[in-house]
């Protein structure tokens, strides 16, 4: 048997432990993951493109445990009531082959992208930033808004989407939260008012075209930007004028993937980059001054996604009984796969799903 | 919600339907895949090797449905009372990007090996063929037995593995089913007994490295070589010489990936192989001659693993109430991915699992 965690489990875990907690420990989780960065094994996305989206498969594997995320992003599906983005993923044994979870991943990967966003901003941003701007007010918003308040100290947040139903739908669901009682919510009438005065811009947009959601003079010095919506080839949210701002760093998770995915594919090959592996080990140091601009390219890697994995399975193991589903059969006789599944000797594999 | 199919779901489906009726028309979907191979696309499997094994992801699509399969392969396992190799897939829309179906694929891919490689004979093989040797008799040795019974009229079946248990398993298991009553079944002390007078030969061994079941004294003129067992970089079952024998055709499924992992593996680059998809489209013809030697180097293709996602799914549609799992959100409101899952307004994703 293989455990499962479905949507409504996350959603149970989720209302148990409050999301800024859940943020803050994964991200704990993907730091101390990204701090043995060396033991993992890392490969470019596996990508299935179609005239109006792309299927990834995402796999990794630190050679005790194997995991790969699926991934789709179909910018249209919103017009249809769907999800521009769903996932799923599998945790699996190396020494054996066999796969010990399958997990819900739309919701985990909202939450594992905020908890990496903020991880990044924790060593990036200057200690003092208090007010972010949030470009962007969809899917994914309430999630960077609650990891950012928890573990950066946001206590101003400066919306705008171009869709104004999408603000107030974030408005709606911040001010629903008791544990966010302390952040000013300020609604902007464009991005460049959004920026003004903010400490972190936020991007976390969704077109699947080379869009231009910040221009330098919406950047002043000093600011992190965490740049989350650009991530695959042709989608970008950076003026490519931001990228070559003066005394400006750039952090990347996996730099061949970022090349291709990120911001700087808008860049030559050897435009300067910085791996946040080497930041969160302390190779590098993370921002060499407070007027410093720093950015964080993110795309999103496999790693992220094995370690939300492992922090669900920790998590369900805790409890009494987790759900399970007879995705693999459990053998007398591994010999004996007829026999054991089909023949007579059926016993642990035709017990029900609980 | 996603469609689940477990271990006892195909199970019921097999116990209900036969496994020779499910072979028979398994095969049918593959051949009518096959028969569209243009329509896919191709690649490489994604491998993640570890010193005991490897975990492979094998996607595919025709641009409107994709399919991927997770499967490993840890020939140790069977020592430690698990399996070699366990599987399982989703099949997805490619519009969408939506997951549709999540279904085991350990047994379903044993059907489908079998499904596969009596579909190859079916057009490979002398139409006269009766009788069989089949070397190894582990745990996909009932599969090909009932598929070639079935579909290939083989009436006399002659047995032979290192491991004499598996051979008492196998004999055991095919006594058991009636519809094989009329099935002559001869136990072998060598490969090379076994081989004798067969029509057909099929090598389906596990050891993962280069064996030599097959010599060419053991094959003679008219032979069907069906070679399932060597199916990755050092594992194969065929002496080299038995690929340099005059009159030999080797089809395998898809060239660039049997060049890799097929018995072909040994052989320079231009050792000249047809694909199926070829034969089966009548492009090439199948057999020149009554004492050609055919080879079916088969090592497992994605299309196969697509078709036989596409079968299950059918059958439990047909079903007034099939399991489903919860592994993706259902949203009022594509944009609020927290309200409609963590917030106050969800329902269907709360739904438990039937």
């Amino acid at each position: 048997m293989v455990d499962y965690i479905g949507v409504s489990d996350v959603a149970r875990i989720i209302n148990t432990m409050g999301a800024g907690e859940f943020i803050e420990r994964l991200a704990q989780q993907i730091e101390a993951d990204y701090q043995r960065w060396g033991q993992f094994e890392k490969s470019a996305r596996l990508a299935s493109h179609s005239p109006v989206g792309v299927i990834e498969l995402m796999p990794t594997s630190d050679g005790t445990l194997y995991s790969f995320k699926y991934v789709n992003g179909h910018p249209k599906n919103t017009a249809e009531g769907l999800l521009t983005v769903t996932a799923f993923g599998v945790l699996a044994d190396v020494a054996t082959g066999y796969p010990l979870l399958l997990s819900e991943l739309t919701v985990s990967t909202a939450l594992r992208t905020a908890a990496m966003s903020a991880l990044a901003a924790k060593w990036l941003a200057r200690p003092d930033a208090r007010v972010m701007a949030l470009i962007g007010n969809g899917a994914q918003s309430e999630f960077q808004s609650i990891g950012f308040h928890r573990m950066l100290g946001i206590r101003e947040l400066r919306l705008f989407d171009v869709d104004a139903l999408a603000t107030a739908k974030l408005e709606r669901n911040l001010r629903a939260m008791p544990e966010l009682d302390d952040l000013k919510i300020v609604r902007a009438s464009s991005t460049a008012e959004a920026c003004r005065g903010a400490d972190i811009i936020t991007t976390v947009t969704a077109d699947k075209c080379n869009a231009v959601i910040l221009t330098p003079p919406m950047v002043r010095p000093g600011v992190h930007i965490n740049a989350v919506g650009g991530d695959c080839p042709g989608k970008t949210e950076l003026h490519a004028d931001v990228l070559r701002m003066p005394d400006v760093r750039v952090v990347v998770e996996y730099e061949p993937q970022s090349r291709i995915e990120g911001e700087i594919q808008q860049m030559p090959a050897d435009y300067p980059v910085t791996e946040f592996a080497q930041v969160c080990s302390r190779q590098v140091a993370a921002r060499s001054s407070a007027e410093q601009i720093t950015i964080f390219d993110s795309v999103g890697f496999a790693l992220e996604d094995y370690s939300v994995l492992r922090f669900l399975h920790a998590l369900v193991q805790e409890q009494r009984s987790p759900r399970q589903i007879d995705l693999v059969p459990a053998l007398e006789d591994p010999k004996d796969l007829f026999g054991g599944t089909l023949g007579g000797q059926r016993r642990a594999t035709l017990r029900r799903v609980s």
